[in-house]
């Protein structure tokens, strides 16, 4: 697997960079450690904390591991659009007895920041969500001899991206949990099966291609492989590992799922992505002017941390994919273990001797 | 291969029973003949059309094939709202010169004498969609000597299916072409993707699924068996096949087709289904009050035929699945033997033997 020699690991599987908390220093070094690679999921992350959290994971393993970085999208920022969200998410901010709040926040963009901090670092594998690097970006981490990976929801957005220069493309399919990696496409056109969309950008690239979107034993990767992808990225099979920093109600509610509660959204974040249906989630849907990521996002963020903080799965976003009913409780070894040899026996029980 | 003896074919490989056209006796035939499993679409077929065809596709072959018959559902007749969608319907009917329609068409449902036709006629496969056969159902056909498939799109559906002691059950991706075969869940969080479903399926069955919904060619073929599939079940790749059916409008815009072409829908028939958006899909769409399946489907019957007639792709409804990109134009044969060596390619190719 040439993949595995670029990326200098030993196993074809890579750890989603969810942000937000459960990609801890433990769950990125644990995975690392274990063959596969890590990653951390710094998208929300201030560069000072991005600092902090690269030293623990490089105290905890030598191996190779990567950051997951938002890439800035243009939005519009309306303030009375902004007022009224306020004045909607109160009932949530009453419910939880948290203070009421009517202000419109000061939105800050710490990505160039965030990418001087990984520089700085020595962090080898970058990859990317929500919109496609400059070819001046990609050329300036080729550089400092980083290997660069980005995210596609269509042929469209493949395509641009290996104009772009990029290493390999992560190709989402609309089974995976959390944020929609969508930039080029429409949100609702853009969500196309794992099964349809791998191959079709596997023909469209000469680059490698990551499967993700659904995957979460070693049936599921033997899967990918087959439809020509060069490695699989797991996110939700990784939330409800021991070393996972994902809530507790977020943890028990995908061990307790089945294959029909998730759901794609705007309403948590201002944009798509999947997670488990609750009442915060249905009720938002329906607002019609509802403020654009990141806004959205740093809107709703104290009742996600209260509602997570007293245990009330109503009034926080809980990302799953539409297998998260077959996640378990292992830690990571265990998991990337469980992978490789389900995946060994998979491979081994196929036949073509058909009659 | 277990579905293979209990199939009597050489290649776990069913061509999925398409209705309104694409399943001609030939085609049925060709693929029966090429080793797989044809199946004739009967839902729209009158009883006597059945009889005829099902001669026809004998003359053709000693092969055993299937048919694939909807089974009935409940809907409310509401005459207002029929009025109501006629007059938004004849705007269509005077683009194409079609006579304007003012009235509510009496619907029969044929289902019982659909069924004695086939029994009689010794068919030996039979297939349900857009609901669950009863226990007494299928242990009548058992009696007959018939082996019963029938769709699921859910866990839950798969569960109930098990219960009413079908043979086999077609897991339907959220990719599939065509009508949904949704019955108990809502259709909206009945949309799973082939990737996530198959392996959850095949967790709560016993039965052996077959894996349908984006699989184009051997490595989709070589992923649904790795998921855990017994065989698999292929629509859209046979739409462009040379004995198909399907209206030359609907196999050219197939073969132009890009991944984010498709759009489910129930504009055309009152029950969702996945197409090629036009301007037909994406205007209707926006109706409040559409009427149900099956009468939706009938209301738009002048339409669409008239459509087709006259190579207007905008007023027809295009069945068709997220991966309809990777459509070829071949014989039925050709189809068959490439998705078998393709697989086989497929299996030598992958390899555990990491690092």
């Amino acid at each position: 697997m040439k993949i595995c020699k670029r990326l200098n690991i030993k196993y074809p599987i890579i750890q989603a960079g969810m942000a937000g908390g459960p990609t801890t220093p433990e769950l990125v070094a644990a995975v690392s450690n274990a063959g596969a690679l890590g990653t951390l999921g710094a998208g929300y992350m201030s560069p000072e904390d991005i600092r902090k959290v690269l030293s623990e994971i490089m105290t905890l393993t030598e191996k190779p591991f990567a950051v997951n970085l938002f890439l800035p999208q243009v939005y519009e920022k309306n303030e009375q659009q902004i007022l009224s969200m306020q004045k909607q998410l109160n009932k949530y901010r009453q419910k939880l007895g948290l203070p009421e709040v009517s202000t419109v926040p000061d939105i800050q963009n710490h990505f160039e920041q965030q990418l001087n901090v990984m520089i700085e670092a020595g962090v080898k594998v970058l990859s990317f969500t929500f919109n496609e690097p400059s070819a001046d970006l990609v050329e300036k981490l080729h550089d400092h001899g980083i290997t660069v990976i980005a995210t596609a929801t269509t042929v469209k957005e493949a395509k641009n991206l290996e104009l772009r220069g990029v290493d390999m493309i992560v190709a989402q399919g609309s089974e995976a949990g959390g944020h929609r990696g969508t930039f080029l496409n429409g949100e609702e056109e853009a969500l196309i099966g794992t099964m349809a969309l791998v191959p079709q950008i596997v023909d469209a690239v000469e680059c490698p291609v990551i499967a993700a979107g659904g995957i979460m034993d070693g049936r599921g990767m033997m899967a990918a492989l087959s439809l020509g992808a060069s490695a699989v990225q797991l996110g939700t099979a990784f939330l409800t590992i021991k070393e996972s920093g994902a809530s507790e109600i977020h943890k028990s509610a995908i061990l307790a799922s089945k294959d029909t509660d998730t759901k794609v959204t705007s309403a948590f974040s201002g944009k798509s992505a999947r997670g488990m249906k609750n009442e915060m989630m249905l009720s938002l849907e329906n607002t019609k002017n509802l403020p654009p990521y990141p806004i959205q996002h740093m809107l709703t963020s104290d009742i996600r941390k209260e509602a997570a903080r007293q245990g009330n799965k109503e009034f926080v976003s809980m990302w799953a994919g539409q297998a998260s009913a077959m996640s378990k409780e292992s830690t990571a070894k265990e998991l990337i273990n469980q992978l490789v040899s389900d995946c060994k026996n998979t491979l081994s029980s196929l036949s073509t001797d058909w009659k």
